[in-house]
């Protein structure tokens, strides 16, 4: 499950709401464990998932008819208020096949004209027939938006969307496990492109080598910054047509999706030996990232870690150092919360993954980086980074 | 020019109003030709381009300064008012390179605090001091969009996402360039296939194949439907290890994105000889979206083109055929505007570009279904999908 359900149940009382509407592609895979295929196609499309304030609540969907088929195929999903048109025929003398006749069994159900009747439907479903409701407004359209007060009229309705983002911040274990996996994924593809990397392979060839080990191995390619010499401090790094040259440093600040969970992980690699320079200042930001990551633990607070990542990569050797952020939650999104960062106050709890990270650019000179997702624990952390850290040369 | 300027100055003037302010990543794609990198990453990013009623006005943009790397790095873009903290460190001996001192220069020039800010400078900067603007809120968080009123108090508000719809339906031949890319490479993936089909080969391992060819070739993937057998009557169907067998429908519906950019055509291929239904089904929608095509032209109404397409299709063979819609504008989005549907009396125009297709879902049967990309011309139309549409025996 997906879903940290005591965690929504103490953010929902605490906001003192009867139940929150999910609206954004996230949140509704956050809420239900469902992403509609048709909104991956179709932006506009509406897909809502509500949950209600009860320790015992199942979510409920809203979603295109256009959709059931997906939701039909894939295995158990939450329930369904379909909305819209959609022509499938069927024909007696056809095949029957689990996922056909189940496809039928929901095509079957009662259909509603708008999205925000079925809307309505799924919270008289769940017993709640007025109050305060939370619904994310992020994936409403604008027309969505305007009929949504007409169809919740018996509601109070408050804004979601920061209530399901203080949610996701403590994950499930299976939450942790796809995250687990979508690192694994970027740190072979890093590897894959590491083993065969020779002087003159151009960044964009690189960036093709890892994009592909990412798509074998079920993943999407999210983040694929691979930097070779002083391009390596351009922070975004596109791929180019730049080779790689003896000496020259390659950074990585890569990632993907797997299983709707992002991952994001720097390392450093150097086509033979790195300058004086590069391995002085690399040795920098790896202390200072270490020295984060020994303050990692639950009870910890977000900008204490900032705090620690800056003080000690100035004192480890680059006295200029400086940045906005050592550091963000990872899940759903490849920045959820808290941001290691001094304006925020987010107290650390078990459960929660977190990147901790120290770049630094030095334009016209390289980019050095290490980046790492951990788990944080009641005393302290666990990688689902296992990569080599060191400044590798290849 | 991804921009329809004369288009964009009569919807705005019709409209009245004075500039127009895009958020989500389409449409300020659309507006200034920028896509930023922050953004897909963290996608709470607040990038906005702006553009005022006037033929001579270039936009400006809005953005993070985490973006400027990318903008000095792409070539000419908008100028840009940049918001927000990011450290890079310069030394004066690295490497000079037009990259890095251009990145240098925007880094160099005036900072915002906060978007908002840098959105009221953005106005002002193109004489716009008050008046009537529109804003497309379907980019900003719920903070901004709480912020926005304060920051924008000189002028009066009003939504703008759908006149980007409007604006963004007739296309610029840039425009058209890259959906014919974007076809192109699907066209050329689907082939990439079918040369190498065989017995028992999966779907996974065609998705995979597909996925591949696109990459290959610059696409991203963003639809890959192949369904063999009966499972081809599953009008998502999602990559299963089902195997492809002798005698069975393989139903390509699938597309990529190509520099921003979409396709979506759809092709139907037998692994060795059709069924006598299938083979007559599939005549009957290939001449139903023929019919229909042969009805596409500046001054058709979107509606007509939908009912010939309805007619033409059960009088061919298929009497019980119907449909909620028969195609879709193309463009930025998979959907754009106009949707080739009983509700939409929208009339086409010269350089508009829509998909027009009959797909036919019989469950436990198959899917039968043919999808062609055209840019509608003064007295017709041209194909930009130009793969062979028959029944293809493989």
């Amino acid at each position: 499950m997906l879903l940290n359900v005591k965690r929504a149940m103490e953010v929902m009382k605490r906001a003192g709401v009867e139940a929150i509407v999910a609206t954004s592609p996230e949140n509704v895979t956050y809420v239900s464990g469902y992403r509609s295929f048709s909104q991956q196609i179709i932006k506009a499309t509406q897909v809502y998932a509500v949950v209600a304030a009860r320790e015992d609540c199942k979510p409920v969907l809203v979603a295109p008819i256009g959709d059931l088929d997906c939701m039909a195929d894939r295995g158990p999903i939450a329930p369904v208020k379909a909305y819209g048109v959609f022509h499938v025929f069927s024909d007696s003398a056809g095949e029957s096949r689990p996922e056909f006749d189940k496809f039928l069994a929901l095509l079957s159900d009662r259909r509603f004209e708008t999205p925000q009747q079925a809307l309505s439907a799924a919270l008289k479903d769940l017993g709640i027939g007025g109050g305060r409701i939370a619904l994310d407004s992020t994936g409403l359209t604008p027309p969505a938006r305007q009929s949504i007060p007409a169809a919740l009229a018996g509601y109070s309705v408050t804004e979601g969307w920061s209530l399901l983002r203080e949610m996701r911040m403590v994950k499930t274990p299976e939450e942790v496990a796809r995250i687990r996996t979508a690192t694994e994924i970027a740190e072979h593809a890093v590897s894959a492109v590491l083993s065969v990397v020779h002087e003159g392979m151009t960044e964009i060839e690189m960036c093709e080598l890892f994009n592909e080990s990412v798509m074998r191995r079920g993943g999407v390619p999210l983040l694929t910054c691979i930097g070779v010499g002083a391009r390596s401090s351009l922070p975004n790094v596109q791929p180019s047509p730049a080779a790689v040259k003896r000496g020259d440093i390659i950074r990585f600040d890569v990632g993907c999706v797997f299983d709707c969970y992002c991952s994001d992980i720097a390392r450093i690699a150097c086509l033979g030996s790195p300058s004086e320079k590069a391995a002085r200042y690399y040795r920098a930001v790896l202390e200072g990232e270490q020295a984060a990551l020994s303050g990692v633990r639950a009870g910890a607070v977000a900008a204490g870690i900032f705090d620690i990542a800056i003080r000690t990569t100035r004192s480890a050797g680059i006295p200029h150092y400086a940045r906005h952020h050592c550091g963000h939650g990872i899940g759903l999104e490849c920045y959820d919360m808290p941001s290691i960062s001094p304006q925020d106050a987010t107290v650390l709890e078990e459960g929660m993954v977190i990147n901790v990270e120290t770049p630094y650019y030095e334009l016209g000179f390289a980019g050095l980086q290490v980046e790492d997702t951990v788990l944080v624990t009641g005393d302290g952390f666990e990688y689902l980074s296992v990569s080599d850290r060191s400044l590798r040369a290849v």
